[in-house]
C-alpha cells in the first residue's frame, strides 16, 4: 500500500465525516440513520464520481474499490459515535477537510490530463472533483450551495489546479509538483477564511 | 417475450403514473402536459440511467428500447385521462408501486453484479435504481427528497439488495431468490407504512 | 473552419450570457466572479454534457476541444464588462437564445441517431440536449427550473427535433431539413413568447 493511497482514502473518511455532521446540523429535518450515511456517502464520492463520468473513466473508484465505501463507514460510525468530540474539533476537522479538498483537486487534475483532455478542463475538472461532492449534499438539501455563498472556496481550487499544470509544463517532479500546489490550495482556502475573502462581487446596474 | 420484461415494462409504467401524479398534487404549480408528463418520465428512468451512467453500462435501457418510453406514455396517458380513478385506487397504485421498487432493486443489483462490481457497490446501485427517479423529481420540484422525510424507505431496498447477494452465494436459484428479495422489500415497505416505522433518529448533542 | 461550427461556438457564448446574466439577476444573493462564471458555463454546458454521458459518446465536446471554453470565457467577459449594455439588448439576446436552443436541439438529435438510438430518444434528447443546462442552472439557484414554469418551451425543442427525424425519413438533404426544423423551434418559441401561449393546464380532479 502506497502512502498517498492511504491518504486518500483519509481525505474520503474526511469528507463524510463532513457531510455527515452537515445532515445532523441541520435542524429542522430529524435525520435517520439514512440520511446521515447517505449525506456523507454523496459528499465523498459526488465529485470523483461526476469527474469520471464526464470523462468516461471507468470503472468509478468507488465501484471498483470497497476500501473507498469502508473509509465512508468508518467516517459515518464516527460521526454517530462521537459527534460531541468531531464537533469541539470543528477548527482540527477542517483543517483536514481543506487538506483533502486540495488532494482531491491535484488528484483530479491528474487523472484528467491523463485522459488527454485539454488543460482548461482538467482544471474546471479537478474543482469538481474537490467540490461536487458538497454541490449535490446542498442541492439535495434544498439549499443554495456553499459555493454561491462562501469565502474563496472554488477558486483557490481552480488556482491550485493551474499551478499544478504550469509546474509540471516547467518539468518539476511529480512529488514536489503536488506538494505545492496541495498546500497552495490549503493555503488559499484557510487564508480566505481567516481574513474573510472573498472575491469582488458583481451587481447589476440599474438600467 | 419473457414475463420478467413484461412485469419490468408495467413497473415502468407505474413509476410515471406515481410520478405524474406526484406532480399533479402540488397545487402551488400549474402544470401543463409538458411537465407532467416530463416528470413521469424522470421519476420512471432517472434511477437505472444515473446506475447505468455510473458502471458505463451502454447503452442505456430507454435509449435503447423505445418500449420502455410507450410504457411511460401509457403511463401519462392513464395520469391524464383517469386521473380520479387513480387516486381513489392510491392504496392499489402505492403497492404497485412498492413492487416496482422491490423489482427494480433487484434488478439493478443484479445489473451492477454483471458488470464486476464489489458487492457493496452493488447493493447501494440496486437501491439507487429504485429510489433515485423520485429523488431527481424532488430535487426538480425544489423539495426535499422524499428519501430524507419518509418512514424506512431506501433502507428497506438496502435490505433487499443485501439478502439477494447473500441468497446468491449461499447457491439459492435465482428465481426463489428474486422471489424472496423482492418480497422482502416490498413487505418492509408495508410494514413501515402500516406501523409508522421509522429508522432511529439522530439529534445533535448540544454543545 | 465550416460555418456550422462557427455557429456552434457562437451558440454557446450566448448560452453562458445567458446564464451569466441570470445568476447577476438574482438580486438576493451576491455574486462573485466564481458563481457568475460557473453559473454561465453550467448553462453553456450542461444540456450537451448530459446527453453525452446518457450517450456514452466520449469525449464530451468542452473536455476534448478547448475552443468551447473560449467562447464560454467571452460570454463571461461580455456579461461582466457590458452588463447593462445586455440588459438593453435583451430583445436581441433573447433572439439569439432561441436560435441557439433551436441549433441544439437539432444538434443534439442528429448526434443522438448516429449513436444507434430510438427516435423518441432522439427527440427527447436533442430537447435534453437544448434545455439542461438551464435546468440544472435554475436546480442549483434553488428555483423550479423555467421548463416548469415558462410558456412553451421544452414543446417547441420536442416538435422541431419531431420534424428533423420525419424529413429525414422523407429523404429532404440535411442543409434544408436543419434550416426547416431550427427555424420551427425559432418560430412556435417566438409566438409563445408574443402570445403568451402555453400548453392546457391539468387540474387535478378533487376526489
Amino acid at each position: 500500500m502506497n502512502p498517498f493511497y492511504l491518504l486518500e482514502l483519509a481525505g474520503i473518511t474526511v469528507f463524510a465525516i463532513s457531510g455527515a455532521l452537515a445532515a445532523l446540523e441541520r435542524r429542522e429535518h430529524h435525520h435517520d440513520f439514512f440520511s446521515v450515511f447517505f449525506t456523507g456517502f454523496i459528499t465523498a464520492i459526488g465529485g470523483g464520481t461526476l469527474r469520471d463520468i464526464t470523462l468516461g473513466n471507468y470503472p468509478v473508484s468507488w465501484v471498483r474499490d470497497q476500501n473507498v465505501l469502508w473509509a465512508i463507514f468508518v467516517g459515518f460510525m464516527l460521526t454517530i459515535g462521537i459527534p460531541r468530540l468531531l464537533l469541539k474539533l470543528r477548527k482540527e476537522v477542517f483543517l483536514f477537510d481543506t487538506v483533502g479538498i486540495g488532494i482531491y483537486t491535484i488528484l483530479g487534475t491528474k487523472i484528467s490530463l491523463a485522459q488527454n483532455v485539454n488543460p482548461f478542463a482538467a482544471i474546471i475538472l479537478g474543482m469538481v472533483s474537490a467540490i461536487f461532492g458538497g454541490v449535490i449534499r446542498d442541492t439535495l438539501m434544498n439549499q443554495v450551495p456553499f459555493i454561491f455563498r462562501k469565502e474563496i472556496y472554488a477558486t483557490a481550487c481552480l488556482l491550485g489546479a493551474f499551478v499544478y499544470i504550469s509546474l509540471r509544463a516547467w518539468g518539476i517532479s511529480e512529488g514536489m509538483n503536488a506538494f505545492v500546489s496541495v498546500s497552495l490550495v490549503v493555503l488559499v482556502r484557510i487564508a480566505a477564511v481567516k481574513f474573510k475573502l472573498s472575491l469582488p462581487k458583481i451587481y447589476l446596474p440599474k438600467v
